[in-house]
């Protein structure tokens, strides 16, 4: 039976990096909430199927596989990775890779947050001054900090056309992917500046880019563009 | 051979989710960056031995347990519950427990920022304005989200002495307590608007604190005081 993912039909969001990693692994799911509304897809479906699943997720993506209800994007990412080949299987190799990916989802929120510092609930352009103060936080501070970060590891492990946890390529590295193609989006001054000093963290997106099922999937209908309802908005003030 | 925790030294902060998973399950360990500076404590010795730790760490708390150096406070955790029966033992109900630690991470998070908004390199009085602003979106909007969340949740246990995740204690019941203290202590005019909604929440957290081996941490001067260094901070301001 299909897995089916649930979660927001309009944007990429967190689900996306559920999204990349059961295409890379060429699973069978439904992305249900992008149904027909009397197929059970759409906001409002979502949001009841959210309130009746058990356990109860706190937000989506929730991932449902066999029987299981998973939530939390880097718990469902550790299930595919444990069970599709996307993730070492010994103990130590498992636990670097789910660090990566907390990692990654810490500089998510922070995306997420140059546009949103105040509230989630309010909008954009009633929280511009801050944004405006954190973006540029983000810019300077702390979006060099995890960059290199990566590029640090990449280079300690020889940048040799492997990923983040050596040669074989984890879903930490598909969402690495994911985050790099994000912040070209949302801060292309800022990413176009760094470029030199991350060439290994850049080329270590196109490698993931290449893979044969993402880049099918990057080119399917599948894959909702970037936009400004999602984390990665391009908003030009915020890249100045 | 004793495990090493590596965290800051003066603040509760994210290592002491881990001192606590430490403490209950009574496990032998030393916090390093508290020992004297000459015995390798302290905070410049931290940032040595952190640039060297392999796989480098993004950020403490660090455990090093055995051999294993592991880095991300809900990995710790999890590796914790794993080996000193702090979870259950099944994948479903593993990835439950998983689930609600980073759950409980996001909140944590959230927290931070109510002080910090704009960049966490800035005093707070240089971003007050946006503070107050971002503390009450999270008293009014988040904060109650989260905990209703976990309410709900022990409520459909029951709520009848158990935990999150049934009637064992789990690391995440124990980081549910430090939250609600830590709520507590910065927030207290909302948490006690909150109490008569939240009354299997605020049993929980009596529950994780009468237990032995907490109750006798939180006696020792192990126990770092809350203030105003750490995460859950007490400035009245924010609060009303």
């Amino acid at each position: 039976m299909a897995y089916e993912l649930h979660y927001w039909p309009s944007i990429q969001g967190r689900g996306e990096f559920v999204r990349l990693a059961l295409e890379d692994a060429g699973v069978d799911y439904v992305d249900v909430a992008r149904l027909p509304s009397d197929q059970g897809g759409g906001e409002a479906n979502l949001a009841s199927w959210l309130s009746y699943a058990t356990p109860p997720p706190f937000a989506p993506p929730v991932l449902k596989a066999h029987d299981k209800i998973i939530a939390q994007t880097a718990v469902i990412l550790a299930w595919l990775g444990r069970h599709h080949d996307l993730a070492p299987v010994e103990e130590e190799g498992r636990m670097w890779v789910d660090q990566l990916q907390l990692t990654i989802a810490d500089l998510v929120a922070e995306v997420h947050d140059t546009h949103h510092p105040i509230s989630a609930g309010q909008y954009y352009e009633d929280q511009k001054a801050p944004a405006l103060a954190r973006a540029q936080a983000f810019r300077q501070e702390r979006m060099p900090k995890y960059l290199r970060y990566f590029e640090r590891i990449l280079a300690g492990n020889g940048a040799g056309g492997g990923g983040l946890a050596g040669a074989a390529i984890t879903y930490a590295d598909l969402s690495l992917f994911q985050v790099v193609r994000g912040l070209q989006y949302a801060f292309p001054n800022a990413m176009a500046a760094m470029a030199p000093d991350i060439g290994a963290v850049l080329t270590l997106a196109d490698q993931v880019e290449r893979r044969g099922r993402v880049a099918a999937y990057l080119k399917s209908p599948r894959r909702i563009p970037f936009n400004e309802e999602g984390i990665f908005r391009h908003y030009p003030e915020l890249d100045e």
